[in-house]
């Protein structure tokens, strides 16, 4: 991701709120690129968390993300050293918040990442340290008009990768319901926006979407570097009610 | 399920191969009638197993299932004492087996269950081990060859409820593909014969289908009493797949 | 909690610092009106705790309370989206503090709480971020000299629900020995103040009571809303020392 | 207890329903001799029983035993590992059962225990294998008509230190209800038998008594060497509805 | 290990004792070939175990194995569906024991494992059966004097693949000292007898060694097919103690 | 270690990386005086943590440390409340970062640390809140060139206890190659200024060594009052690299 499109092709990832490492290895097997293991919302503890990234095999692995729900260092440091290969930190409203991020993910001079006997020193190479921040990305989530307000002086920051746009929170924030794919009103304003500002500060950048043709729209117009689509528990919920609907139709 | 059907509705319960305590919650509101928490296959341990059960309230738990690995006693009452209101063994091939699966679930006089500090000591009543026996389903799985040959003594056995058919194994033991929904052949034979034995019995009948219609249809035929429809993981890795291959595709 | 005392009773919860799903069920059973999960002392880990939230039943749970450790937004929303209805967080000092509190705890625009695949996507109703906010308690922990001192401007930070004073933490901070239920002293008058000022900003008061007799006269004197009753390690460490104190008593 | 009573004292144990390291301790600072962790009922899992077992220290843990749920050798030999100084089997009803549990739990030549690296490869002591056999305990339980019937082949088995009665499950096998300290009746004979068996076969005997007073009594009268007194979960709902009904109480 | 050595090398495996996943990838980076998850001694429960076995990356665990604690099916389904390449049981002592391994770890018709929705299912190939029975080795461990004797008519069992000698076991069902390493006496007899019976019957042979130049002696004598060597624990220790040691050395 | 060495003997800590409850009791017979239970670094989450603590017997936990991941105090107050004997806080940079760790560790009037049901009120003594300050240490790590530069104002901070300096992430934050026993250099310079400003501020100075000849150095010449002396992930490989390669040496 960091070095953008691979062959033409916008990577795709689930959003995991399930603490399931048979969930990352199917879906991944399924076709997605990567998974954001999610932190923030939903059953995946810390714990769950690093065992579900250990399974990911190393040579799957480019877009095994992890959402932490705030800023504390501690877990973070914790995911990196499980195999994580991304941090999402989510509702990022100022450029301090986004040079704590970095801080807790790039090892220096970028940041204050910690050494320690984890995975990446297995990784092969010469300079460890080097190795380890172009290993990581730091991803910074806008879902609220006053992060979009100070994207500005947010993207400048150094160190960063990558903005990730939460069109559900987004909207909230805006007054409107709280959902998705929105091709008119101040959220798409904003998708439009964010993403011109991102790439003209160097990060690529990518949205949750709840649709797939949502997401193949915004991805041809260049607009999404990559898209989140969909959530295992909604994706679960919804062919299980399909599946029982069925049962129950007369026809 | 003990009075057969409600309403004229067979119950349709989920397998449940993954760990979460949302899922449980997810998919009942989806319209399922209860869940079959697995602990034979995927990743549901003892103590995931506890908790999920625990999550599903009491007014909405009479078709809360768990599927055991072996006849071991021991996790067969931690799941009682935790609000399972059946208990699926799996592979019942004598009528030795079925013995011990109600040995295990019933309280004297008709099995062994041992008395303890449990969610059933919370249930209104007068004869507590009374209550405890007739809210609880002593339900064995014929999946193979052997275990259909032997039906008509181990249906005989004091204590059972219901019969569970596992097509899959069923059709593996047959030198078949490992599959379900069989219309035709030795397993189709099997679900007719073993439907009616159970119902000759005083049993119910139920059976795993994959698809919706099949199980529509054994359910009118009055064949099936209820079905385990759909693995949770299944379900999510299809309809995940879905999701890319329309993300991909170029229309 | 939040609308006052139901049909003139004031709610008592139990601390409950044993992680067991199963405590919370007997202890409800037992006449409790709730529980305060606390994650700040004792054994109850995030995950742990996330599984007793989900374990008592939905209309049960209307005092089903946790306390944090810190102000750390991660676990809070964890303990939302588990079904807690009430966040207690401890040692509040500053408006600053309580800001972050009522941020965490609630959707825009009174706070700053991210929508996810939760337990609230189950509510009904039509407006979801509405109602979330009215189902969820922001309740500050006052129990130092300092947070005293802050009082008048801390109660008035929007969003906020409810004071609940921890007098053995407060008497250490006055240099007294760390009990509860005094009578006079630094202490007691700040439970009279507390509780006026607590009242005249709109807010409901609570305070942990060790013993039954003085949570019963501040009720009566309408000076507490609800109390916190015990705890549950302290209450069996207390019960067991009788039981064996009388084992080996002579007569 | 395998060399009888301590300075005249017949030590007092709690069932351990509850899955806390906290309870352990504490329970034994309120003047219990000791803690029979419940794997059999109630919430302890396997990895909640072993670190409790490793929580007491090990100059304290004398009777840290495990009640187990089965005789599945592969749980009691982890138990063992982690410091169980006895295993306690539930509902023995032959001789054969009996040989079981010595087979898991002693050394050869008695059993056929497996040697690893676990604690008990911390004792000092020249004869590893034969200080293991000294410092562990093979309970058997008796709690079924059938279990009293063949008692003496049972007692006869090799290589067993102890029995003990569990009147509540004793008296629903003969169609009581299940209720401990009976004073008259078939489970007060079976106690007096039994104990005099016991004592006959070199073995200590043991009951579960839930009032001090009765187990007192028992104890006087010589007929116990060591109860069981109380269940953590059962006082700890005891004295919560006391407090509540305090609390409530109107004088 | 099922075809022989490859390339002329005797595979080398880890008995993994602690729970830890970091630690099977970093022993694999030390040059082991594989790792024995071991579930009989040490503090790896279940749920520690399949995410272990999980986060060894396919391409790299052939020998993946993990101990069991007893023949009960159900934890053996569950390593197996988490990815454990083959199942080592210990203490057979009979051709029926032998058996129920094979029935637990094989596909029909060689055994009677149930399908279900696990990792097996990834892998690729027309017979998923035949894949998954091709992919997992039965292994009995012969550890004492009876397992010996009888040890021609289990090697005789259809299903197997591999016999693993436990010297220290054995040594002590002779009276011995509970160690490794034999060269002499009945455990080095039994090495030897037990090798070859095990070749003649088309059955791998391996044991475990204390040391590395045991190993390579009973390799090199084409004795061993491959070995266990070392257990992660007591590796540890030792050289805990040796830094320690060096600490307080005066040189 | 408050009171600097005992009996001429400086206290020598093993880096604790693995969730293990064995491995903390294993190294502390291998004579080693503590262990420093890592949640920054490696595998051990919270639970596990806290369970480990509780393993060490409470008369040999005298140097049972834990270090943190961030000053987040609320993992802090549940590791001492589970008996930690000291919080490391790593990379300090400033006197506000200092004193949050004595907010956090230390009761009042030293710090905020609250009152609860823990270990602590299982300790002896008069005075609950002074004997609990007295019982803990708050240990700043100094691992970055900042922290250096700011060191006389952090270590002038009341409540401190002792300064543990961490070379691999100081030399890092240097431009040099992230590894320890530096002889020259600026991780050396810092090792000797920092060690006399805490000398000279009335705090212990104490450092990771990875060799036992550059800790005995440092011991011997009064520079280091305690060291952190290997990790155990990393001993652990190395003694299996050793064993593997000794294994397929030729000789
Ligand atoms: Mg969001
Ligand atoms: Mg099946
Ligand atoms: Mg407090
Ligand atoms: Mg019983
Ligand atoms: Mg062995
Ligand atoms: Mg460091």
């Amino acid at each position: 991701m960091k070095s953008g499109r691979q062959a033409g092709r916008a990577p795709a990832l689930i959003h995991q709120a399930i603490p399931s490492q048979a969930v990352a290895e199917f879906v991944m097997s399924s076709g997605y690129d990567g998974t954001i293991v999610d932190l923030q919302h939903g059953e995946v503890g810390l714990d769950a968390a690093v065992a579900m990234l250990r399974a990911i095999p190393r040579d799957r692995n480019e877009y095994a993300y992890a959402r932490v729900g705030s800023l504390d260092p501690a877990p973070i440091l914790r995911l990196l050293d499980s195999g994580a290969r991304g941090i999402i930190a989510p509702t990022i409203e100022t450029a301090d918040q986004a040079r704590a991020l970095v801080e807790a993910t790039k090892y220096p001079p970028l940041g204050g990442r910690s050494l320690g006997p984890s995975r990446p020193s297995l990784y092969a190479g010469d300079d460890y340290v080097a190795a380890g921040n172009s290993a990581v990305s730091a991803i910074i989530q806008i879902e609220t008009a006053r992060g979009r307000e100070n994207a500005e002086e947010i993207f400048a920051v150094d160190g960063l990768d990558s903005v990730y746009l939460g069109p559900a929170d987004l909207a909230v924030s805006y007054g409107l319901p709280g959902r998705g794919d929105w091709t008119e009103g101040p959220v798409y304003d904003a998708v439009l926006e964010l993403s011109s500002m991102a790439h003209a500060a160097g990060l690529t950048f990518g949205l949750y979407c709840a649709s797939p043709a949502y997401a193949r729209d915004l991805i041809a117009a260049g607009i999404a570097d990559y898209v989140g689509l969909g959530i295992d528990l909604v994706l679960l919920t919804r062919t299980a009610r399909e599946a029982i609907e069925s049962l129950r139709s007369t026809s």
